[in-house]
């Protein structure tokens, strides 16, 4: 049963906290203390035990914390211990290089396919998939029980896209169209607007500027 | 001049404030009222005058903004009526995809090169470009008055290419590596981390699923 009531601000750093105890786990570290841990994250020390301390705590005083047993729970209450699968739309640049990163299936994202309504694209290999007619979502978002797609498609595209997977069954969106998309209350969306973030790099470097 | 005295709340909004502006602007609307604009963002009316008056208002009372001066505005203000010129550091799925994208130059970002380390990618084709080695990085770095980096390595070589590209003169990194860098005061960087992101959404299922 997740916790409703812990604000968005605590759970949107749970990815990050993840991500270092995970590098932390592979280098072998058994225990951190929220000291160390803030020096390497750059936050503070009360800032990570108040955060923890949302989630029932996970540390022993003066004793730190179990690093494996911390990054299990906060994987678990990311939902990473259950297997998500995944269809990415849009065969495009974008689609094509999130079907080949390797990172997802290390956070339990399992891609099932990706699709494209061109059909000349169709039968084309991307990596180890070869490249399904959007035809096929239908069934194969009700057959193989997926739950998040990725819209990589052109924005004049994306809410047609966004509606079309919803009306089969898709909870979550990950979306890449530079475009905010309208999804009923079933289904949750992510934005990655690239273009977005690096405006607020231009931003920054003409501050400096100035 | 800039004011830097603005909040980064305020000024983290700036980028999708263009896009909406930009997109009414191509498709010909001339005027439009914090009303209709705040129905289409979904933010309140006056919190879109209250982030424009930061700027120095930009609209008149009762007549609404003026699309083309707002959008022409806040794209100084983004520092988009500069060019800057950009080099892709990693010809791997992600440089490739951002190289190839079509969408950058519109906001004034020139793509200037794709670089890497192996150099048996070294002459390959990425889109128009030919990727080169990272060992001509310094001197490109320099004739061609670089500014900005995009980091698409693997996560353990990313600290590495931050401080030989920051040390050659860059003063903005785009970091895609799954990793925080540390970088010198002379230099921004705006993270793009994909996979928490995705972690952020399987959160968010989550909620909704329990």
């Amino acid at each position: 049963m997740k916790d409703k009531g812990i604000s968005s601000a605590v759970t949107k750093r749970l990815p990050r906290y993840y991500r270092y105890l995970s590098d932390l786990k592979a280098s072998g570290v058994e225990r951190i203390s929220s000291k160390e841990l803030s020096e390497r994250m750059k936050v503070t020390a009360s800032q990570i035990r108040q955060d923890f301390s949302n989630f029932g705590g996970f540390g022993q005083q003066g004793y730190g914390y179990n690093v494996e047993n911390l990054c299990t729970e906060i994987g678990k209450i990311l939902g990473l211990d259950t297997k998500r699968k995944l269809v990415i739309i849009g065969a495009g640049h974008i689609g094509q290089a999130l079907a080949n990163y390797q990172g997802f299936s290390k956070r339990g994202f399992i891609l099932s396919g990706i699709y494209d309504a061109d059909e000349s694209l169709v039968g084309s290999h991307v990596g180890e998939y070869s490249v399904k007619s959007v035809s096929s979502l239908k069934e194969d978002i009700k057959n193989d029980d997926i739950k998040i797609a990725v819209i990589a498609v052109p924005k004049h595209a994306a809410q047609d896209v966004a509606n079309m997977v919803c009306e089969y069954g898709i909870t979550g969106i990950w979306n890449f169209a530079l475009v905010d998309l309208k999804a009923p209350e079933s289904c949750v969306v992510e934005n990655v607007h690239l273009v977005e973030s690096l405006m607020n790099l231009a931003y920054n470097i003409s501050v400096k500027e100035s």
